[in-house]
């Protein structure tokens, strides 16, 4: 997913609306027992992904903490998708070596032929018939950790313990309404009553998690969850695009000291912010949304070093992996290149 | 001035140029000896102003400083002007209570009939004819602390030291043509070229004023100088309208230490702060140029409380009014109201 669902028409912003996101996905699953006819099977389904896009950056983490990359192959599509599809623009010939296909598009009109909803990331494709399974991201990471456990490496991470689950649903919840998708909100308002509704929502939501965060390491439990994931991932880009493309600008992330420290903590998480690519996620933003930034033109800032300095949580306790260990190096076919990071 | 160069098309960016503004200013002078036919006279003439127009900032600083109120009049207009000219908006009937003109290009048409350059503020206006006298505020704000003195009041410093103009004049140079110019260098960029050559300008030349400013109170000599006032005026609207939308995001002011205490030293000094009008900044740039923003919203941040901690400024010493005095406070009918300002 990403802000797709307008994607056929160009416009992202409706004069004089809120921003509504369509959240009808595909509900099919891959589950353990195949109870959709998907069942789960190392090699058969292959994760389409776009570093630049929030909820694809979810599965992309997920996928990592849990080690499912010998299971579960990951295509990547570039930055910068035309008005109907995600593309295999950065490999080679511009198809995906896997699916054999130059569009997402082409996966979803295999199994929809004339599919009509966005064309969005992530998806699970099945390999043998070139079929989209699902989009559903929020379903898709959850069923990594709890359908995909035979396959998690060695001192994997719990992401979505039992015991837990009600307090992350209803913390996922809240961050999706105001943070996740509240950004869009103000990013996409039709008008400025709808725009300050979504900024005061979503400042005033980042001050409850300010509050919450002062006093734990993680946001539920005392290790990472499911529910760090989900924040993480539109922390991230909180000052390189929601700022001030979106103009989430009360402050910077740099400038709220208790997330700041906590997005720092985990953007040096093994498995967090080796994910993040900052060019692709300035090329989306800034080149796509051209009814926001008519010139295309994208923002040499900001200065990204400040990631790479130490956050001071430890001192606040929590176990980050629990009983478990952090992951390895990235598989080096999905190293972000250097000068896309923090560090370049 | 500001933008209008631009304004019969409402067009700012031209794709694939840099952006170049028309420097070619209505070059009359009012001077104490009337060499050009209009000798300082009080009363004689109107300042027309908007205090969204970092360029007619200059000019209300000034004028405040020195204590010309009582001599020069001023007229204000309001914040989003249209394609050709800028408008009384704000005053009762939309018309300037003493010019007695709806928009401030009849004060132009007035004198040059069929005016086709850019209606501008800061603009001298002679009361009795209706006609514009002179744009060209670069020159104003000088002839106003050197052709005015008669007028000036008790205590009034000097901006201008006949000892200090030739480096008062090189540093403005700099600063005009990197950052006062700069920043609209970035934002009007029609190409990914030209804004990145202005982006490294612009923060390489602040790079440079840091250093110079983390020794010395003022930019030039031990007093506050018209070197100040023309930096000011882009720093006070730096974090508001620069950061975000003209792209000038390597860091905002309040992440630059040395630049922001010296801002806000500047801000709470009687006569730079009283001046400001954040609500008519943020409308004029985001409101007026829809190539950059075609959905004309405003953004609610950023929050501006940090404009009155203290600077600690004054342990590098310095004598801000030399051997004068601070302005009192600001006509009441020229008060900014309190929920434009820092306060509000």
């Amino acid at each position: 997913m990403t802000t797709e669902s307008h994607e056929t028409t160009g416009a992202y912003v409706t004069p004089g609306q809120e921003f509504t996101r369509d959240t009808a996905y595909i509900q099919t699953r891959v589950t353990a027992d195949g109870r959709d006819g998907y069942p789960v099977e190392p090699g058969r389904y292959r994760l389409v992904v776009a570093r630049a896009c929030p909820w694809a950056n979810r599965a992309i983490i997920v996928r990592r903490l849990l080690g499912l990359e010998g299971a579960l192959s990951m295509g990547v599509c570039g930055p910068t998708h035309d008005r109907r599809s995600w593309t295999f623009d950065l490999d080679p010939g511009g198809v995906d070596p896997v699916l054999g296909i130059p569009r997402l598009q082409d996966a979803y009109f295999a199994r929809f032929p004339g599919y009509e909803r966005g064309i969005t990331v992530p998806a699970l494709v099945e390999v043998a018939t070139g079929q989209v399974v699902t989009n559903d991201y929020a379903q898709l990471t959850l069923d990594l950790s709890t359908q995909w456990r035979e396959h998690h490496r060695d001192g994997a991470p719990e992401l979505y313990p039992e015991h837990l689950r009600d307090e992350i649903d209803a913390v996922a919840k809240l961050v999706f309404r105001d943070v996740n998708n509240g950004v869009y909100k103000c990013g996409f308002a039709g008008s400025q009553a709808a725009y300050e509704r979504a900024y005061t929502r979503l400042f005033d939501r980042l001050d409850w998690l300010t509050q919450r965060l002062s006093t734990q390491r993680y946001l539920v439990g005392d290790t990472l969850t499911e529910a760090d994931v989900r924040l993480f991932t539109t922390l991230v880009r909180f000052d390189a695009v929601y700022h001030g493309h979106f103009k989430c600008n009360r402050q910077k992330l740099t400038e709220m000291p208790v997330l700041w420290a906590y997005a720092r903590d985990l953007f040096q998480t093994p498995g967090f912010g080796d994910t993040v690519d900052f060019d692709h996620i300035k090329r989306h933003y800034y080149v796509v949304h051209t009814d926001l930034n008519p010139t295309q033109i994208v923002p040499s800032g900001p200065d990204l070093a400040g990631w790479l300095v130490p956050s001071g949580r430890e001192a606040l306790g929590g176990r980050p992996f629990g009983d478990g260990t952090p992951p390895g190096p990235p598989l080096a076919a999905e190293i972000v290149p250097r000068e896309h990071t923090a560090a370049g």
